[in-house]
């Protein structure tokens, strides 16, 4: 069991992570890496491990390894749900990254044993209370819905690709959502309203309880019943591989929210904090290597540098 | 005299405002309008005027009426320091902005009058303690400079057309700035630093005491010696005209500082607080329409509001 952030419950509820497993080869202007372990399912989970205990569910191929896993099980997570497929390899994915980082083009990408991926959970994984639905196809992500018992909190992401080939399934979906995590263009893809505000407001009344619009360098805005909250990002000077940026921030934030076991308004925004400080730790490295060794202490340091960056007084 | 926001101090100072006077024809992608009332010492002394009692220094061409002058002087503005020019008409720019405001072209600009532009103070304006540079030619800035007895608190801005054309004047000018206030792109522009943080830090390091960073809709970075602040924009649904939203932030943020009598690290923050939401009535109307109407109370609702964007707790 790694060593978990502090927080104020005495009871903690365990976090269920779906995404994908992926080997990445990234370029970006400064460098590049290849088979780096990636994935949704994969930056989420190391950064929720940092507070909640994580239940992994995800398909990875005969060249995943031993050493792969083992890198998950350092940080505490449950692999009960990761199967392994032998009939292929994992997941494969290589983009490069423009000037200045805010661009990136797909080079290449093989589902391979994704391509059958369908999310069966363990018995174990039934009663999760909190629920992390990354980027994989909406109809895949309520199936996952579909099996969980009681009524549990949701957080779900989502890309571009599906909102413009899924649209019905996204929307059948995201009524089911506590709190919907999306970006900027992709709000604006979905409401046709390029106004933040008005585009979160539109997505609340799609359905889901909640929204977050992460604006990348530019911060995130909370939609919540009781209020609007604008957070501005960590501020990074060492940017060096964005990739699994928007994971790490779902994934701490919820992972935050079932380490207090709280999903009010209040514990929304104070999660926004740390979800946005252990994002900032994941692109400063290639892959998950930052999130990986950071330490919880490094976290906390973020947080309260944050907190004074942000504070009036 | 007009209404004033309150503040803590029993002795706000007079504020210095020097800067173009100008009549603008502006096309939006909803609406156009012609013969605005613009320039930047118009919007930064509406702006202020909310704050302090504003001192303005510009120059006005024959076709610049009684009617003008009353709009300025109706919010109390000290109109001493105007010169009337019978020789020829008022500075005359005329610009189109695009698709969702972020860009715009300038279709013609006439110098007219402001073409041999000197500011030469009023003996009554030498003693002021707070003084707004708008933007005109560093070689222009300076002079008022040089006329000014005592040590004022001193905010400049500038435009990109001086940082590629009188970039060495800009550099001695900024040296002797209490608070650089620049936009993003801008910033990029002087430093080579595409990071906001990274050249943030180095515009400090060439001179100015503290700088501010705009970011438009994504708010604004103050680097100060005593720290960091990040501040999100107002929540603005009505963009009909963005033109002087940076003066009205200048304007407003060295009224409210003189208005306290404060320049200090605090008093910074709380001022861009008063600034991004006075700037955001600027950009709902055309001109200086809002900023003139608006009344101290919708201000000071507006801050209230942002402050609860904000806020953590």
């Amino acid at each position: 069991m790694a060593d978990l952030i502090s927080s104020d419950s005495s009871t903690p509820s365990p976090l269920l992570v779906v995404g994908s497993v992926a080997f990445d080869n990234v370029i970006t202007p400064k460098a590049e890496q290849e088979r780096i372990l990636g994935g949704a399912a994969s930056y989420c989970s190391f950064a929720a491990s940092y507070y909640a205990n994580v239940r992994m569910v995800g398909v990875v191929g005969n060249d995943f390894g031993e050493s792969d896993l083992d890198r998950l099980r350092a940080r505490g997570i449950d692999l009960e749900g990761i199967m392994k497929d032998e009939s292929g390899p994992t997941f494969f994915w290589k983009g490069k990254y423009h000037e200045n980082f805010n661009r990136r083009d797909t080079l290449d990408i093989r589902l391979n044993v994704f391509e059958n991926f369908r999310p069966d959970l363990p018995d174990s994984y039934l009663n999760s209370e909190f629920v992390l639905l990354g980027n994989i196809h909406p109809a895949l992500q309520m199936h996952v819905l579909d099996q969980l018992s009681g009524n549990p909190f949701v957080l779900a992401d989502t890309i571009d690709l599906w909102i413009e080939t899924e649209r019905e399934a996204l929307l059948s979906l995201i009524k089911k959502v506590s709190l919907f995590v999306i970006n900027d263009s992709e709000a604006e893809e979905m409401t046709g309203e390029s106004n933040i505000i008005l585009a979160g407001d539109k997505l609340r009344q799609m359905g889901p309880q909640s929204v977050i619009i992460k604006k990348g360098e530019h911060g995130a805005v909370l939609f919540h019943e009781d209020g609007k909250f604008a957070l501005p990002a960590y501020p990074v000077t060492q940017l060096n591989d964005p990739t699994g940026a928007g994971d790490s921030f779902a994934g701490a934030l919820i992972g935050r929210l079932a380490s207090r076991n709280r999903t009010d308004f209040a514990a929304i925004k104070e999660a926004m904090l740390y979800a946005t400080c252990t994002a900032s730790l994941t692109v400063e490295a290639f892959g998950c290597d930052r999130l990986e060794s950071a330490g919880k202490s490094e976290i906390e340091e973020r947080v309260s540098t944050l907190q004074k960056l942000i504070s009036v007084a």
